[in-house]
């Protein structure tokens, strides 16, 4: 009865851990995928490997695809998707994962502060919850994992 | 031979009337969708309809639903999505969208200064084009309608 | 820009025809597809057709199946499906529909009284708008059919 | 060449164990799936875990969503679907699980007594079996189980 | 809220004519697509187009695939396929494109004598009509039809 | 690298021991799934389940839809279908099994004598493979299975 | 009944108007679609339109994705998809093309002399017909577009 | 969080096994799959199983046949897929597994020396990485392998 979740989304705090820890605590049965959350090597990966570019534009190019290969396969693979929206930054990425989720047809759970809900209405909308904390996403798949 | 295309995205300048002024121009065959562009009646069809809520975050939520009814089917009756990002606010919703159309296998177009490439990468990389311009959009739609 | 509807369950008020006349009155372009509403014909197709039976369970199933052919046909060719629960009767076939729809991955929006919100919950939950009135359906759809 | 199952429907007698206790007495190899059927924790979740609610209808919605996540998920990864109607409330959900199973392309396999035949004749009529006892589904697994 | 439908089998008597005759008479907005149903041409295509071949299974070959070229897209178009068995012949093309149909999610209706009922049991079981005349699929035609 | 197979067709002969002792012998990493090959409890599973029928349509179509529930799962769950025809019978479920394969996108090997060419032509021609004998099937079993 | 057909592959030789006048000639019902047959508009559309690259490689890139916009769309848009492979260049795009059709479920007629069966073996083996000349074409059109 | 990947291509260099070692070398969690790289018994396998052929264009459709289900299955089961083009021959089948890879929505790297860039460039356009040389094949799974 076990689900794989992907976790997309910020990387600047330890929500992922916190989940991770929560799903441990109370072992629960359940894959949990992520993206690479190490920001430097994410963003530099397809220089790193297939050799420099001159112009930013195609240095992040050649990094976004590589990543894409992971998170894409990753997200297509999983039964719901946690998405976090922190604070800072414009976290495109994170919407984007969001409706790649919707587009193919798996559930999504969003997890922000109250302050993000105007602008995040298009993607509650279509969310089966909308947490502030990661404890709230925890208890969730504690929930629904019980026999 | 015709397309069917969706804009996606800012709702503040008058990107859209620039491709429909260009598709006119050209005389291309193509049927251009776009959300509704209203701001405050977008903001407020859920409660306009539906009746008031005392909460902003459901008064958000009916709204967005209803807009997802026309924005959803529009995206999945596409060949193509266009999504602009412009340089203010957060546009989750446009970067929801990209993802939406990616998901369901539809191509997107981006449409964004070269500022804001960094944090479009992800979305750029799996785009078919990155313009800067309304007519460098018109002009791709000029160039795959020739005969 | 056209949608296609299509009108599923309660056949026992002039909730369709409300909708009908609204969508005339408002001039959009939207094309109504409906069941088979003649409750005597509907529940005899199969054995006025087919021949008769002995048992009552095989000539509920050949009129069902019967009418299967136009109902999911006509909802897999819908762009959104509106659910009418009224409060009287079983009315299984309307959350049978509203499944159908959700499964094939197209939006539904129910209609019924304040009273059936507990009943209703589940479907509720993944409908796009639950409104009480045929009224509010046409608003819908005159909101999501603007230029 | 194990299959996994989904048992849908009404919460208010012991029918699950029935078919549980049938398929380990004849050690079958078949994964059984359900809804959380404590049916005060599934209609309170929505606040529970989410937070307090002053309508009605929102607290419904936010626990049917949660019970989404499990439901759905659980419905898309079986190989078929058993749908247990009781004599008694209106049942609208488990109309819907079978929607959305036929919906996703998943069998069903209904179980209720002969006086609900009328009313199920849409969904019993895309059954591939309608059952009366939680035996007979038994026995059915087991046929369909053999060497 | 026409109709597609594709008339697989037997091409030895004319079920099709009186099926397109019946659709006339009673102006049926109802498209119906067809296999050629000339015998020679149907059997020699692939070599008097391709060129001949010496062995009669390459013969074969080369027509049956350019009949599929046909078939298989016009019943992946189609909303329903009535799928007619005659007495005579093994007319295996008739049950391969019944479960073409089904394999593609497209209803069937079928049509053949009662004496064929349980060589064909595994057909009708799935098909959402079992008719014996012509007349009878007319009828059905133009019931699903009426507004 | 394992692949799993259905074995479809002739219930007659011996072809299914022939080809899964070949795979024995040849230690290939292959699932086998087959359907009911028991002819008399095949036929009689609905009324010996579900209660008897007065008309044989109904017995037949209670059990065959039984039957589906193994067989489509099976032929949806396979990499390969193997369809078996013999020289004796009508065998439309064979054919009707090829059809269901093709239709879900899942390839086929046809087995079956030189005589049979003709009447199977539209079948071979969607084949990936037209074998005469079991060992033909198993060495292509191991041909494909080759580290 | 009309059909949609995609001509894709060698633009060195006048095998699309020889397709398009046999169509003409015949009176066929069929709409035709092509890539943009320009080859040097096709191999600078990107840097034309969205700006020079220093690198052949991303100059490339950017052409070959605004290609696809239009060839991709195309090909999912079409009933069948012929494939022309000339004796000169090595024409992967037109390989890749008929990997595209075959991959999303679209029927392929392959285009080629005989001197080329062996290297094309493995797409001529999907191949729903393998011809050598234009005329061949027309002649299948007109075949399967007989009423 | 293991991945499965296809190897695709040229079978006259020992990049496949340069992959291997570097898999194993890392000792990362990723399943190979490889097409027939025994280029005799590929090109042999239909006559030497389902016996000769006087015309070699059905001696290399029996064997390219064989092949694809070995190939298409591989490729339909892998998270991605690795498309090797080396410097002679046509390798037609190569760029045919690319669309037919892209064609089924997955991502595909492809492995060539720049010399290629050109001819290319339709399939490096909807690739994820363009790698020059196993080694860096290697250290993309590896990067997309990470805890």
């Amino acid at each position: 009865m076990a689900y794989t979740i992907y976790l997309s989304g910020e990387i600047h705090s330890d929500w992922r851990e916190q989940i991770k820890n929560g799903i441990d605590e109370k072992g629960l049965d359940i894959e949990v995928l992520t993206p690479v959350t190490d920001h430097h090597s994410s963003d530099h990966v397809g220089v790193d490997i297939l050799g420099s570019e001159e112009n930013d534009f195609w240095k992040d190019h050649k990094a976004a695809k590589i990543n894409a290969l992971r998170t894409n396969t990753y997200i297509a693979r999983s039964d719901l998707v946690i998405v976090r929206f922190g604070d800072k930054y414009r976290q495109w990425n994170a919407a984007f994962d969001a409706g790649l989720a919707i587009g193919m047809g798996i559930p999504v759970i969003t997890l922000h502060s109250p302050e993000l809900t105007h602008p995040l209405k298009e993607i509650d909308a279509l969310a089966l919850a909308v947490t502030e904390t990661p404890q709230q996403v925890v208890e969730i798949l504690d929930y629904i994992s019980q026999d």
